[in-house]
């Protein structure tokens, strides 16, 4: 018998609270596990001591059911970065301790490229300071950026998000006779995955958006106005998906005259303001009805629109992070491995995370066309079973009901 | 037996095409009534002769059903200003000739504040040319603004996003563990309904939003951001609504400064940045993260989570449009009187178009309360009602279904 920890760290995501739900049923289903402490605030929690006790919160069916459709972070989140531990041990001290404290012998850090850093910097210093603590990564984004997975929970929620307010402000756009430019403003600061994602309404046999602009292709203004005006002779209304973070030739970040110059823990910049130049580079070039809409957050906490196969599968992957505990592993994240795309089929396998921590995935080169402008049937492909079916939303007064651990 | 006519005018709405089906089920089972034209583009299409056959293009059930679930106005849409038939009577004499050429003799006219003065102008030249053509108005907008009406079609479903999305908002405010400041801009020119029915959420028990800001309550920088740090006593995450149309004291719009410029057929400005504006006046004088999110044409056209109160009643309205000019009924809008809150009841009635078309009804002075910065219980058990209910939404390939006309 012994106790476990979990914690949630980085952006929310419509699924990422689904997969914390995943590590309580399985830790709560095996005998050899007692306490399931949930940490506030990712690893801060586990530095300042800062616990509950899930078996105390997450009481019912209902409670799980309910926490598997609320977005973001139940537990809270954090931007935090490890030092070095040969630069400064003290945090890992500290953390050590804490799980002394609790009995903890296994932690399970649910989180992106950044926090499976502090997977590999704690699994590490426990292997060399000999400490029996099992430390095993669960990833989420909505970026899709992580090394070794097919893909990450979370970014199946948030591709029904865009692919079903695309379709909307489609339709929307399309109202009056006279030409217009709508620029759909995507996130995803270097990896294009949400913004390509887009492409699904083909399926469908929607021919926009007409344009899908990646970080990973090459973006000109030049190119961009030609691209706008080819389009043009054939729709009425142009639809243009465009990422956050793409980029000039020069590599720098297009829209760095418009970023509020601030950088989060590691070193990354807030972008904003893409869609907006742009629509004022056409708008001014083009001479028509010009706008851009930024889906915002939005895109990544629309539970009420979120993807069945997403919340589903990011609740097996937590459990199976505990099985992986279980049966000795430490320092991995869990994976998904895509076996078919018809029928579609994923297995859930570890990968060692010092292939994985501080690295990204980006969207293939040649899945972009030759143009640079969209992406090709393969995407498509992928992307299609990622949000297929509907979790049964809960409505109370019209609204839907959301888990909350306190106000 | 005699042929009708049914345009949709103004912005689009997630009900505006329930609307559309109301008038058309009614036509089709009246058996005065033999064709049932579409005029593209709101009374454009009239003047221009492009009219479509309704019978040819919703054919089943399915359509109708599929018809009532699509956003925005198949039928396309305008921002078309009648000029006064004393100055120039030319596009009167265009309309009552189609009519005359497609044997119509009642048109549908389905639109807000200013496509009312559609009907009023065209009703009013009618009547003095002693020209036996009924013309009836239909209520649509986000807006709520419409006189005479209880509430307008398109609200209901509308303020049930902004439900949705605040609470989702919310959920993601609340997740790191620094204080933070959310700025949710929500839209209305002149009235502040729909920025007002973000007040839902306090039915589940959610304190957010803090604060409500209203184009109705008078709005100074100084109160904004007095109000701010009073919540920030209370609240870590502190939420706040405002609509796109708040103003200063001396009645200029607060965002001038950051409008385009641009004005519509009507004379109204396009505003935008309001929550832009607050972002950068917080964040300079507050001291904490501050964000702002524009809802922006998400919604209007968000019909993946439409209210089915809404688009039930869009269709009996639009029904008992057909029913009232069938009794004789010209120049007029039909309205929704409500009878009572618990059980909800309303009822459907004509009023004479002279008192609606280019007026605007404002959200209450005695639903606001005396801070100015959010709305009472009255509010809130107004509103309640009008977001029940979601519409059976019917997927492909994981995307909502949406009908269309044309590409």
């Amino acid at each position: 018998m012994f106790n476990i920890a979990v914690a949630q760290s980085g952006g929310p995501t419509a699924a990422i609270n689904s997969s914390l739900a995943g590590v309580f049923c399985e830790a709560l289903n095996s005998p050899e596990i007692d306490k399931i402490y949930g940490s506030i605030n990712g690893i801060e929690g586990i530095l300042k001591d800062e616990l509950v006790d899930l078996k105390k919160i997450l009481t019912t069916d209902y409670d799980i059911d309910l926490l598997m459709k609320t977005p973001s972070t139940v537990l809270g989140s954090c931007r935090f970065k490890l030092k070095s531990s040969a630069e400064d041990d003290s945090d890992y001290r500290k953390a050590a301790a804490t799980f002394e404290k609790y009995g903890i012998k296994a932690f399970f850090y649910i989180g992106g490229n950044d926090s499976m850093d502090t997977v590999m910097k704690l699994d590490r210093w426990f292997k060399e300071n000999n400490i029996d603590i099992k430390v095993v990564g669960v990833p989420k984004t909505i970026d899709n950026d992580v090394m070794a997975t097919d893909h990450t929970p979370g970014f199946g929620s948030a591709a029904k998000y865009v692919a079903t307010s695309m379709q909307e402000i489609i339709r929307d756009s399309r109202v009056y006779s006279i030409p217009s430019v709508t620029i759909v403003e995507i996130m995803g600061r270097d990896a294009g995955w949400l913004t390509a994602s887009s492409c699904v309404l083909r399926a469908n046999g929607e021919p926009a958006p007409h344009m899908i602009y990646l970080p990973e292709a090459e973006f000109s203004i030049e190119k961009f106005l030609d691209d706008i005006r080819t389009a043009q002779k054939k729709y009425k209304a142009v639809i243009i998906a465009v990422s956050e973070g793409i980029r000039f030739d020069d590599e720098k970040y297009l829209s760095s005259g418009f970023s509020s110059e601030l950088t989060d823990a590691f070193g990354h910049k807030y972008l904003s303001g893409v869609g907006k130049y742009l629509e004022k580079i056409a708008g001014a070039n083009i001479g028509c009805k010009v706008r851009s809409i930024e889906l915002n957050v939005m895109q990544r906490c629309s539970s009420h629109i979120a993807s069945l196969t997403d919340i589903t599968e990011a609740k097996e992957i937590g459990a199976a992070a505990v099985k992986a505990a279980l049966g000795g592993k430490s320092g991995v994240m869990m994976i998904f491995k895509r076996i078919s795309n018809n029928p579609y089929r994923v297995e859930i396998l570890s990968a060692d995370i010092e292939g994985i921590a501080n690295k990204e995935k980006f969207f293939p080169s040649e899945w972009i066309n030759s143009k640079g402008n969209n992406v090709t049937v393969d995407a498509l492909n992928y992307f299609l079973p990622l949000i297929q079916g509907e979790p049964k939303i809960e409505y109370k007064n019209g609204i839907p009901v959301h888990f909350r651990l306190n106000q």
